[in-house]
Parts: C-alpha cells; structure tokens; sequence
C-alpha cells in the first residue's frame, strides 16, 4: 500500500466499524418477514443513507474514481486493499458508494459517456442518488462465450429497437434503479467482435418487462435482485449508444479489467470471515473429549485456508499493481489469473467452515450459505473459470 | 436384485412415471407465490392422495417395511436399487410411504414400540394418514458426537418433564405432522453411551415451542421445513418411552443403518440426474465454435462423474448386502463408508453440472442448486463426514 | 466367486504363502551388487524354477487360459480375485506362469495364431521355457493415439522388412525372452484403423539392435528391464503376421482388454500393501506424544484408502463381470473405466503411504518406492488415463 | 529485488548461461555407466572446479553469506530471485559455492563457531575446497518430532562419546566431504528442548560407519548420495560441539529459516522447467488430429500451473521479506506456509507434466523423473508438510 492511501484506508475501516457494523442488525431485521419483498421496509433506506451522508461528510465518497480531468486517484493496488475490507460487510460498498456494478457502469460512464449521458446518468449515479444494472447475460446461449449475444437492436427512425432476453441483471429489481446498460446485437455481419454495442436502457422504457427474479441457490436478494427481463421491442434515443456501434467489447475492455479485480479484492475479505467463523467454531465446540479445531484434518484446514488466503492476496495485489503499470490491456492474465484462482479457492474454504458449523453452517445463523452463493456464482459471472483458464493457457504458449 | 424383487423393481418405475411424474409441475404450481408458506395449497395435498391410493391399489404400499410376524421382506439389496430410482423425483418416496423419517420411525415402532404405541403411531403412520419428525440435533453443542445431547427428561410424577432445544427437525412444520421421535438425556451417571433415551412426543402437546424454520442455503422448504423447536416443561407420559430409559442409542443402532443406506441410495439417484444435466446442457449450447462438452475438461468430468456414479452405486448395493448377510451391527463399517463417501461426490457432481449450467445452474430452472443443498446438508446429517472416516479408520487399524 | 474357483483361489494363496514368499529374500539377495546386471545371478532361475515346478505339480499351471477346444476357462470374475493375489508378490505371477506380457501373447496366439505359430511359440510359452515381449509404444510419436505407430513393415520378395523404433518393450531385456509381438504399420492408405499389423519377430533377428534400458523412476528393472529397440531392416517370413495384414487393431481388441483388467486387479493388490504398510508404520511410530496415525488427518487417510479400495475392487470385478457375460467389446468401456480409475486412486493411496513413512518411504527398505513407480507409470501404458475417460465421456454422450 | 541486486542477478543468469549449462552434458556423460560409482570420473571435478574459479573471477563466490563483521549481505528476498534461477541447473549452486547442505553449515559456523572451528572447517568450506554434511535425520524414530533424537553423546575425559544412527545424509558419500554437523542428545533429563546438541564429526574419525547408501525411488545419486552412517563410540574432542550443551534446537533455529526458504526458492525454479517441458511437448505432438495440449483438460492444467507458480512465487517472496524484517523467529510462520505450500503443489505440476511426456516423462531423457523424485522427499525433509500446517495452524488459533 502507498503511504499516501493508508489515511483512506483507516478511515474506510473507522467508517465501517463506527457507521456501518452498527446498522447492520437493524437493517436486516427491517427487512425481515415482509410481504412486499421487492421494496425497502420503511426505515431501511433511512439507515443506509444515514451511513451515506457520514460518509461523504468525512470525505469517503466516490474514491474508487480517478480524477475525471488529470485521471489521477488511487491505484488498483491501494484499492485492492480496502476492497479486501469491503467485501467483509454487506452494506460497507453501498455506504461508500462503490457497489457493483454502479462502480463499473460509472467508469464507463466516466471513460466514454458524451457530455448528455454524464448529466443524464452519471451525476445522480456519482450522488447516491440512483442505482444502475449491467444487463449482460442470456438465457438461450453459453453467455462464456461472450460473442454469443442475441439480444438485438436495429436503428429505426432515429431510435434504437431492442429485442431479446436478459437475466440474472443483479440490482434492476431495486426501485432505485433506474438504468441499465446493456449488451446488443448491432450487426451480424463483419468481424465477430465488432457485432455488438452498449446502449443505455432506462429501466421504465416501455417494453422492458420484468419476467422475474432469478435465484441464487434459493434466494433471490429482493429487494435488489437478479431479474429476468425481456426487451420487447424496446425503443430508445440513437444516443444512448456507449462509445459507437460495433463497440461493445471494446467497452467491456475497460469495465472488466478493475471490476473482476474489485471481486476479486472483497472475496478475500469474505475468506478471511470464512476462516474467522471456522476457527471460532472450531475453538468453541467439543467432541470426543476435545474442541473440535483439533480432530482430524481440521487444524491442517485451517493452515491450507491461511496459506491460500495469503496466496489470493498476494497474487489480486500483484495483478492490481500490473494494471496500475501496464495498463488494462497488457495485464488482463493476470486479471484472468486472480479471476480463476480467488473464488475457487474461497468457495472451498467457506465449504470448510460450513462443515465444521454442521447444519448451523447452512443456516441464516452464520453468514456462511450466502457467502457461499454469492461466491460460487462468481465462478461463472465476468467469464466462467473455464475462460480465464484458456486466456491463461494460451497466454502461455505464445510465450514459448 | 433377486428375481423376486423384479416386479417390484418394475412396478415402482410405471407408477413414478405414470402417477407420479405428471402431477409435479402442477403440484409446484400450486404450491408458488403463497402468502401462507406454511401450509399446503388447496389441491396439493389431493394431488398427492390420488397418488398414494394408486399405489396402495397397485401393491405398492408400505413395501420397505418386513413382516411384523415373520420378519421376512424386501431385503436391504433389493431396496437398494428401488430407492435409486425414488431419489430421482421429489415426490416419489412420499407417494409410495417411504419418506425419511417416517421410514425410520416406523421401524423403529415396528421392533420395539408397545402395542398401544403401534396403536396409536404406527398404524396413522402406515396408513399414510399422519407424517412424523425425529428430533435430534440440537443447536448448542457438536452433535458430531452423539453423546453431546442436552436436551433433558426428568421423570415427575409418571411422566417425562422434557427441556431443551432441538433444530433442523425435518418436516416438523408439516401440518400433518402428529409426532417426534425425540432424543433426550435421562440420565447424568452411568455409562455415557446409556445417558439417553428417545420419547415419543406429540406435536402438540403444550410447552412444544417452533421457534421458527431453519434454512438450507437460503431454502426453507416450506410446508414442511426444518423446524427449530423449544422444548419448555413438556410434558408427556411415562410410557411414551422407547424400548426403556438409557436404550437411547441402542435404538439409534436399528434405525441408522438402513437409514443411512436408503438415504445414500437416494443421493446416487440424485448424481444421475445431475450427470444426465451436464451431458444435455453440454451437448445443447455451444461457444468457441464447438459444443460446451467437447471443450477442455468438460467430457473428463463426465466420464470421472460416470464412474463415481458406478463406484458409489456398487458399494451401497455392497453394503446393503453386509446389512442383509452380516446385520446391522457388523455391517456398520460399510455403512459408514457409504455415508463417507456418497454425498461427498455427489456434491462434487453436481457442482460440475451446475458449472457447466452457469448461472442457470444455480437457478430454479434446473433441480441442481437443490439437489446440491440436499446433499450438502446430508454430509453433516446422520453423522458428519468425519465421524464415518473414524469409524472407518479405527476399524481398519483393529484389523491390524 | 463362482464356488468352482474358490479351491483354485485357495489353492494359489497357499502356493504363494509356501513356495513363493519363502524364496523372495533369497532371489532379491542373489541379484544384487551384480555388475553383469542384464543376465540373472546363479541360482536365482534355480529359485524360480523351483516354484515354477511346484505350481505345475498342484495344477496351477496356465489357468488363465481358457480351453482351446471348448473354450471353457477361468471366468475374468474368478480370475480378478487371484489377481489380486498375485499383485502382492513381485515372483508369485511368474511361477504360475501368468506375468504380463506373457499372458496377452499367449492369449492372442492361442485365439489367432496359425498351428505353426502355435507350435514355435505358444507351446514352449506355455511351458514357461521361454518368455516374450509385446513392441507397441514408440518413441517419436504421442502413442496415446494407437494411429500414430510408424515403425513400418514392407512386404518383399515373402519377408516384412521391418524399419523404426520402439521403446518401453518391458521384460525384452530378459536372456529367457525369445520374440516379440510387434505392432507395425503396414499401409499407408485406407481407413486409418487398417493400415496396422501385428508381426512376430524373433528377437535375435538380425537388424534388432538393442539401444539400451528405459528408466522408470531411474529404475531400469535389469534384468527384465524395459527396452528402446531400434529396428534396421529386419527381416522375418510374410507368414509371421498375426490374423493378416491390417488386422493389428483387431488382435488389441482381444489382447487389452483381459490385459488392462489383469493390471487393474493386481493393482489392488499393490494399493493393499500400500494401506497396511501405512497403518502398520502410523501405528509403530510416536511423535508430540500420539502414535502418527491418531495424528491430523491420518486416520482419514487410512479410512479414505480403504473405502477407495473397496471401491475399486467392486468396479474391477464388476468389469470382469462385464467381460464374461458381455464380451471384450461391449465391456470395453467398463475397461477403460477401471483403467482410467484403478492407477490414479492406487498412486495417490502409495504417496499417501510414503509419506507416513518419511525417506524411509522413498528408500528400498519399503516396496513403496517401487510400487509407486510402477502404478505410476500404469497411468499412461496400455492407453493413458485420458485415453480412457474419452472413450467413458464419448460412450456417455452416446447414451442421450 | 532491489535495485542493489540486479547486476549480481544478471551476473549470475549469465554465469550459469556461459559458464554452467556449457558443461553439464559431459559431465552427465563422464559420469555414466563407471564401476566405481562412488567417486568422480576422471575430469568430472576439473569442470566443475573450472566454472567454480570462473566464478570467483566475476566475484560471484560465497554471495549467500553475509559480512562477518558488519552483518550486511544480499537480503533474503534478493537471494530469493537468484534462487530461482540456480533450481534450474543441477550445477548452478555449486559453481557458486552455495550447494545445501553447505550453505546451512556456513551459516551456522559463521554466526556461533568458534575461532578454532571457523579457521579449520569455514575457511576451507569458504573456499570450496571441502565439502559438508548435515547429520541429523534417524531410521528408528519419527524424525518430523525433532525431540525424538536418540543418538547419544556422552562427555568422557574431555572428549564427546557418539553411539546411534543417522540416515538420508545429503552429501556424505562425496569423496570431498570431510565433516558432519550431527545433532545429538546429551541429556535425558531437564526440558525436552534442551537435551539436544551439535557436534562437528569429522567424517574419518574412527567408528564413523558408512553402512551404505540410501535411494530415493530407486536413484542413489552417486557419488554425493545420502549416507546411513553408524556412529561407533565415534570420540570427538570436547570443544567440537557447537554454542553450547544443549543449545541444538537454538542452533537449529539459525540454519532452517534460510534453509528452508532456499529450498522452496530453488524448487520454483524446478516448476518453471517443468512446465516449460508441458508446454513444448504438449505443442510438439500430435493425436486425434489436434496437439496434446489442446486436448482435454490440458490447456487448463498449464494456466492452473502458471497460476500456482506465480502465488508461490510471491509466498517465497513474501517470507523471504518477513525474515529480512522480522527476523527468521517471527517469520517462522510465513517459512513454515511455503515449506508446506511448495513442495506438494510442486510435485502436482512435475506429475502433470510427467503424464503429458508418457512413458518418457519417468525416463532418463527429461529431468522430470529426478526432479520428481527431488520435490517428493523435499515434502518430508527438513519438517514434513504436516508439522508445518501444524505450526501455521496453531498460530492461526493464537491470533484469535
């Protein structure tokens, strides 16, 4: 970490222990037991802005950005090191204002949006005003490969007429979201990876019609959400195109580069809960006349979890550090490399501990199932494992 | 299979596909989007009587169960490998009378109930008309080791005064659910495999508090959930004993083997149908020019999965067999290797099928993210994992 | 087992315990400290002859070959049980005449060979005189592919002239080992599993020119050994071609599969000696107080060992099972299966053993070492594992 | 790496280049196929000696060890590169006087012998002209308990009485090795850490026995092997102990931080070539119509091993920067994650890459048997893998 982040760093931490783990109880059990489970409980939204309001008071607000002008601001690596702390809270991102994927649609925002599309979408996004979703993947093709997209728009009149089907767009059933950019179909001529386009898609545009929310292992994460949505003939200003037609991948280059790392960056943070929960478990039982981090390969568990832990850490801070030196482009292995490596791993490490809670591990009494879920879908969300695998292996043989 | 088993073998196959099978898309239809999660929706529980008296018109009824008189029925090996076929539909084994744990605690009421207990409990149960629990877990100590029970029954005036707290007692939430078989400590002195009793305790009997339903990854399976249970001051009478005070575990001894046995049957059911997800999944989409199975590791894990499948299914039947030939006393290591064993690759399995699936895999569109929490749940259920490998170990080094 | 195989069973462990066990100190102590280390010391053939007599005496002799005439034999079934046997002994397969690769040839003569080939080479076969070798794997090609075979045989003026090389051809090194069965390309046209034959080739022909010993591990097996073997021109009549031209694919067929079954069934034998060399040292050993095998995951380790043996054992006869009842070819994927499993697993459960053991694990005072290295290098001979799970994966596919 | 240690890094990448790779195929061949095996061929030591003083010239001699007086020398984490880098070539190290165990032994006479001591075996060590072992590992007790030690030394009339046995001792077979560090017990009594000594045993003092070579799967590797060594009333005078009676542990303590770091410094470069050798051969052959490593999972196997290689490279970074800053008793815990961390994921990549070669992976045409055979006893030499997961476990529990 440089010196000049560690005051950020500190005050992320004081902010999350002082504004944040206080609200957290309270904040759950609003949302508990409603019968409109696609809204916030009244109170719910007050907390949290609450912890928003401390946050920008103390200077805390949208430090995940460069400088639009000079493009100076933390570096991937400095980031890395307070995402680790992010990813141990569920409201930490939200409080700070750096929750997928508004940090990543904000960056592109930022990087490619015309003068209209900032005022439009970006400030209120930069104000904790709205939330905005990333619609992306599909239900009929093997969305790894990413060329594979279907949903189509073609320019009619001026407009852009948008048809197909996306799902699990994490965040579009919250009612603060009000945009979505999403992945089309522009051409199906030329070069494959010149067919697609980004276009921004209020979510009220009529047309857009919410099937549903998608589950994760059998929750839904309403009010947020991941929904299934069908574009049905979805009409929208020519200029709500990202960047130009034929550009889509070009824009994912930007996107997916420090969003991959940021998840990457607060899954650890959610291994070192694992291992937490796992040793005080471990600690706080006994059978057969010993506690159990004792019997069998437990302790042995608890070494190989240290010791991955650290080698994910070690392996997402050098990869932050290659995009800091080498630019997106130049580092995207080692972006592949932390990307097939981190939530594998963890996703192991929380099955460790879940098995040595016994049923209390799969239950809402420790927070291990969901990390679970959340980290197991990683595996396939931002390019399945098997992808970042290839970008790897290939890598590796045009070196020889 | 012995030839006897054959049209037995035969006959339960018709009725999954013929009576049980077509009811379960409306039979989840009806049961979605209910205010009141805790009950049957009207027409579920028709769907499944009309299933049941066609079984019980076609023989079917009650077969896991031997002779009362002369002990004589299917034997471990023949179930075997109709519980495979059970484990592939939700539905089936309740269809037939052979749902866990009802198929535990009538057995246990078959070999050492009182006459007026198999009045009472038995013959409900064996009708169909009543459903039961088995309440053992208890959420304040490691119940790896059987002998952490707390849960406490103290004798007053001719009946059993019970205190404690048990949870993840399946399908107490059931509101057809009259009945727990419920482990208990009886005694503090003695010899600790002698400190517990198991006592029959109607559902509704006063003092009998549900706390609320225990969740697997998320999932409560509501109606018939895993209910976390209070027990303040209930009361019951004395003779609601099983078999005697401090036979707790001797008990335990009839009940987990074949128990253990038809649950691992069910799970290689379950590894079937997640392998047959993969192979259609992997055959259907494509990327990279090429169908999903034939890239990198995909056709391996299918062939390693295909012969997991085959290992695992060979040694249930073996250890079906040792039950059959040796009883369950001897048999108990091989129970414990196929309890140590099962659900650990099953999970394996169905992780890759959920992987090949992406985020499909872990929606509600596919049975995959069940089935996994199912089996999940079932390496800590009867016995973690790590207790099974020690039996297993120390008797090998017994052998030496 | 059939009960008509269960006196032969009994009949061969006794044969070992008394005649084979006895002579091993002995014959590993004559061959020591040689310098001539590809000839056998005097009276290590006396040894062996010894045995070889008093195997012929009881009837052991040749029982895994069927009856020429009826066909009648030893079922694969019976045969895995003793096979597991055998793979416990280095010598004991030896002194019943039944050592790879003697058995294969011998079978394949026995099914193809004309009277001639049978009388030159299968009768003194037979009577453990001579032994043979079997000249497949080359060299210069991923032989992973049994298409990639280049060492060619051109027909001129009666003879197959015989040009390329071969590596690996284990026991060619044995003074005793009088010809080769050698797999030849013979066609550079046509269907691509037609171009190859299968030649016998005495091996004193002149033109065989032995290159030197192949390491395994740095062992070289003298004076077995495993050969590299360049052929230059070597002659040998047309009528020593096996079946007919093109026909070498075809006699795999009958050779590999009881082959890869015979390797697979001794190597659980090796896995056997593996797990009780490990539970015998766990067990004679302290450290921090505890014998090693109540230490960490040990005791794990022996429980995971044996469910894995039990498990290969029951997929081992369950493909012999499939050989007889089936035939070669439908069972050929449960071959490829137990192959694909058998290796892997046993090496895994020698590393585990070897590493209870520390050096001493990798020393010559354990088998360990040379265990390991033969299982080991199982793992790519008669078809790699991939290989294997292709033909397991593909057959899957096959099913939907 | 500091920029300091660039140039003596270039220095040495060059010096290997031009100096070291130039030799080693004659001296492998001058070694081959002697009678005599426990010596060096005639020329053999002449190489060696001429790449040894051409180091000398380019100041590149005994860069490992710190200035005597002033205590600055290379860091950790520089040698840490260099290491890397000398694990590629079997000469490297000791072209640059920093073979194992001699480095160690350096080490530990330089911080605690005596003047006498440091003048009769340093100098002479200092300047290559002998070589060193380290006596310390026992046949007949768990050696990964180092408490367990039983070779006695008894104090008589000034001199220091040795009985016991010691085996795998590294170097002891070289005709140039004159002396043994050998640990020993002196007291029976007192704390159990405390009963431990070290002795300087000249290798030719009467009663010292070579009983004979210990293997390593099979290989000796002569003539430097790794000795089993009786010690008969073996008499040394008294000042030949080391620091102080019972002081072992302490001394002990010196020499296995650094040591073990350049082991695992050293074994990355073994998995560099390794995969190198994966990658080239995976490229340069063909079956089913497609190069190996774009068959099946083996693309996924060279990103998986590029990615293990990267985190344990920076573990051993890490650690070795722990011990420059902390000191090797605080960094005991990162030293003991890459002891455990590097030699199995090591092993796991030789063996992949081993299984692409086929039969030629084992042979003695590619390095990856020996390199193998290495890393596996590396998992149990100087602490097994299991006592360091031990140790980092256990300080896991401490912080919590």
């Amino acid at each position: 970490m440089s010196e000049g982040a560690r005051p950020l760093f500190e005050a992320v931490k004081r902010h999350i222990r002082e504004n944040v783990d206080p609200i957290m109880e309270e904040y759950v059990r609003l949302g508990e037991g409603r019968e409109d489970r696609w809204s916030f409980a009244p109170g719910q939204l007050e907390l949290l802005e609450g912890a928003k309001e401390k946050a920008k008071a103390a200077g805390l607000w949208n430090f995940f950005l460069p400088n639009a002008e000079t493009g100076e601001g933390l570096s991937n690596l400095d980031y890395a090191y307070i995402a680790a702390e992010l990813g141990k809270s569920p409201l930490a991102s939200e409080s700070l204002n750096c929750s997928a994927p508004d940090t990543g649609n904000m960056e592109v925002l930022e990087r490619v949006g015309t003068p209209e599309q900032k005022k439009q979408w970006l400030e209120p996004l930069l104000a904790g005003e709205i939330r905005s979703a990333y619609a992306m993947t599909e239900p009929d093709v093997a969305s790894s490969d990413a060329k594979n997209v279907r949903c189509q728009a073609v320019l009619e009149n001026g407009e852009w007429v948008i048809n197909g089907e996306k799902y699990y767009i994490s965040g579009a059933g919250d009612p603060r979201c009000k945009v979505m950019i999403t992945m089309v179909r522009t051409s199906e001529d030329g070069p494959s990876s010149q067919q697609q386009s980004q276009i921004l898609v209020p979510i009220d545009t009529p047309g857009v019609e919410i099937l549903g929310p998608m589950h994760v292992f059998g929750a839904d994460h309403a009010p947020r959400g991941h929904m299934h949505i069908r574009f049905n003939n979805v009409r929208v200003p020519e200029e709500n195109i990202l960047l130009g037609v034929g550009r889509g991948f070009e824009i994912s280059q930007v996107r997916l580069g420090p969003g991959r790392i940021h998840h990457c960056m607060r899954t650890i943070g959610k291994a070192e809960i694992a291992l937490d929960l796992m040793v005080k478990r471990g600690n706080s039982r006994e059978a057969f006349g010993r506690s159990l981090i004792m019997l069998g390969k437990n302790l042995e568990l608890v070494s190989r979890a240290r010791i991955e832990i650290e080698a994910m850490r070690l392996m997402v801070l050098k990869a932050a550090k290659a995009m800091d030196v080498l630019g997106n482009r130049e580092a995207r292995v080692w972006v592949s490399m932390v990307k097939a490596m981190v939530p594998e791993k963890t996703c192991q490490i929380i099955d460790q501990a879940i098995q040595i809670h016994g049923a209390t591990g799969v239950s809402k009494w420790t927070p291990l199932a969901e990390l679970y879920a959340d980290v197991r879908h990683l595996r396939f969300a931002d390019g399945p494992d098997e992808v970042h695998h290839m970008v790897v292996g290939r890598n590796e043989l045009a070196l020889h």
